[in-house]
C-alpha cells in the first residue's frame, strides 16, 4: 500500500512503538474525501473531531493546521482519501493517560478508490453481519480507533457480489453498516438509527440529518428495515448509495436516496458516483 | 519513556503508520514480568497469545523465536516488564483484513515498577468505576489492543490511594479490575466472574484456576462481593494482592490470598511481593 504521510507536520511514515494510538487504540480518526482542494464535508469531519477529543479528553489539532496539512500530502493528486489520525501519543506504560498527554497526528493521503456509477444507480447488496455491536455509551458515535468489531464484521464475507455488512446491536437493533450509515423510508418518513449505544455518527449522515427535513433519529429494527420503501447509505467516501438488497429482501432505489445525490453534487462532489 | 524495542526481530523503537495496530487496534498483546532469564507464567502468555491468534485469524509468532527476543531486549536487567505486541500488520485501506496477513511484532522491555510490599501484605483500596464494560462476546476474554474502556476506566480517578478500579458490566456484575482479574471467598468457596461476556482472562488468573480446587467461576453480583470474607487481584505483573476496601467496604487479607501468595513464590517469583 502506497501513501504520503506527515506525522506531526512532517514527511514520515513510522510512528513510536510507544505510542498509545497503537498500545491501546486510545486516539480518534477521520476518513475525508478530497478533490482538488475541496472537501465538502470538512467541517463536519472537524466537529466530529473536536467531540471525540473533548470525550476521550485528548487535545485535537486545530482544523486550519491540519487542512493546511492536508493540502501538502494530496499535492499533485485530482482527488484522495485523507485518514487523519490523532492519538493521546507517548505515555508511561499502563492504562492511565498521562496528564499533559503530547498528541500525535498524522496525516495519510491513499488513492480514490473507483467509483463504481453502476452502484450507484442500482444500489448496494448488503449482507446482514453475525458480529453483533457490543452497546458502550461512553463511545458511541466516535470514530475512535477500537474497530475490532468492524474488522471481524468486515471479515465475515469475501463474495465481492456483497458490498457491505449491516450490523445490529445484541437486541437485534439496526444500528449502521461496517462503513457507512444507513438510512429507511418507512411510512414516508426517513428514519436513521440512533448511535447513542453504539455505532459511529457519520459525518455523511450528519449532512443528511441536515439536508432532509424530519428525519427520525430512533431505534430501527431489522424487521423494520425490511418494511422500508427504500434503503441508502451515508458514507464521507463513498456518498449517498441506494440498498438493493439486504440478505433475501429486494428494494428498488428510491425517491430520497435519489434526492441525497443530487444534493450531494450540489455539495459540489464529483459527479461520477451517480 | 524508555524502553528496548524490538520490531520483527530488529532494534527498532517505530512501526509504519499505516499498520492495522494502529489505524484499528487490530492486534493483540501480552505484558510478561521477567526476572533474570525466567518468566514462570509464560507458557500460559503463549497459550493465550495463541487462542487470540485463532480467534482474531492473526498468525502468531511461535515461542521459542518470542523468548529469544524477550532475552535480547531484557539483557543487561536483572527484572523487566516485557509487552509483547502482536498486530495484523499493514493492509489496504479499510476494515476487510488482508487475505494473507504479514503480522508485525514487536517486543519492548520496560523496567519492572517498585513493588510496594505493604500493598502485598495489607492489601489494596478499590474504587468501583462509573464505566460499564460493554458486552462484546467475540472479543471477551482477549488481551486485544482496543482499550479504550480501560483507558477511560483508569481516567477516572487521581487519587494515588486508590490502587485499582473494579469495572462492572451493563447489569451491574463484576468482571474485572483495570489490569488484574478477582477473586472472591464466598461461603468458604473461592468465587471469579466468568469472562465470556467482557473482560480480560488474565494469565495470573489462570494460574489461580488451576492451582487452587473448585474455584466457581460464574457471574457475580455486586453485593455478593461485598458479603465475601475476602477479595484479592490477579495480575501477571503484580502477582496476587489483598484488596483491603471496595469503595466503604472493608476487607482483611485472608487465608485464600496468602496461600495463593505462597504458590506465586513457589513458581519463583521474587519475594518482595509479599
Amino acid at each position: 500500500m502506497t501513501a504520503r504521510t506527515l506525522v506531526d507536520g512532517v514527511p514520515c511514515d513510522t510512528l513510536s512503538v510507544l505510542d498509545r494510538g497503537l498500545s491501546y487504540g486510545d486516539g480518534l480518526f477521520e476518513t475525508v474525501r478530497v478533490f482538488g482542494d475541496r472537501a465538502p464535508l470538512w467541517s463536519r469531519h472537524m466537529a466530529r473531531l473536536a467531540e471525540g477529543g473533548r470525550r476521550l479528553a485528548i487535545p485535537v489539532p486545530a482544523p486550519d493546521a491540519l487542512w493546511h496539512e492536508v493540502l501538502a500530502v494530496i499535492a499533485g493528486m485530482a482527488e484522495a482519501v485523507v485518514r487523519i489520525t490523532v492519538t493521546r501519543g507517548i505515555g508511561q506504560r499502563g492504562y492511565a493517560p498521562p496528564g499533559e498527554p503530547v498528541p500525535a497526528r498524522i496525516v495519510a493521503a491513499f488513492p480514490m478508490p473507483t467509483p463504481d456509477s453502476r452502484l450507484a444507480a442500482e444500489g448496494l447488496r448488503l449482507r446482514v453481519c453475525d458480529l453483533r455491536l457490543a452497546a458502550q455509551p461512553v463511545l458511541a458515535g466516535l470514530k475512535h480507533l477500537n474497530r475490532l468489531e468492524q474488522v471481524l464484521a468486515r471479515a465475515e464475507w469475501n463474495d465481492p457480489s456483497i458490498h457491505e455488512g449491516l450490523l445490529l446491536d445484541a437486541e437485534g437493533r439496526v444500528v449502521c453498516a461496517t462503513m457507512s450509515n444507513v438510512f429507511a423510508v418507512i411510512g414516508g418518513t426517513v428514519v436513521t438509527p440512533s448511535v447513542v449505544r453504539c455505532g459511529v455518527a457519520g459525518v455523511a449522515r450528519a449532512e443528511v440529518l441536515a439536508a432532509w427535513q424530519g428525519v427520525q433519529v430512533r431505534d430501527l429494527a431489522l424487521d423494520e428495515l425490511h418494511s422500508a420503501q427504500e434503503v441508502f447509505l451515508a458514507s464521507s467516501v463513498r456518498g449517498i448509495l441506494p440498498v438493493q438488497a439486504v440478505g433475501d429482501k429486494v428494494f428498488a432505489p428510491g425517491p430520497v436516496a435519489r434526492a441525497m445525490q443530487r444534493h450531494w453534487r450540489a455539495l459540489g462532489f464529483p459527479l461520477e458516483l451517480a
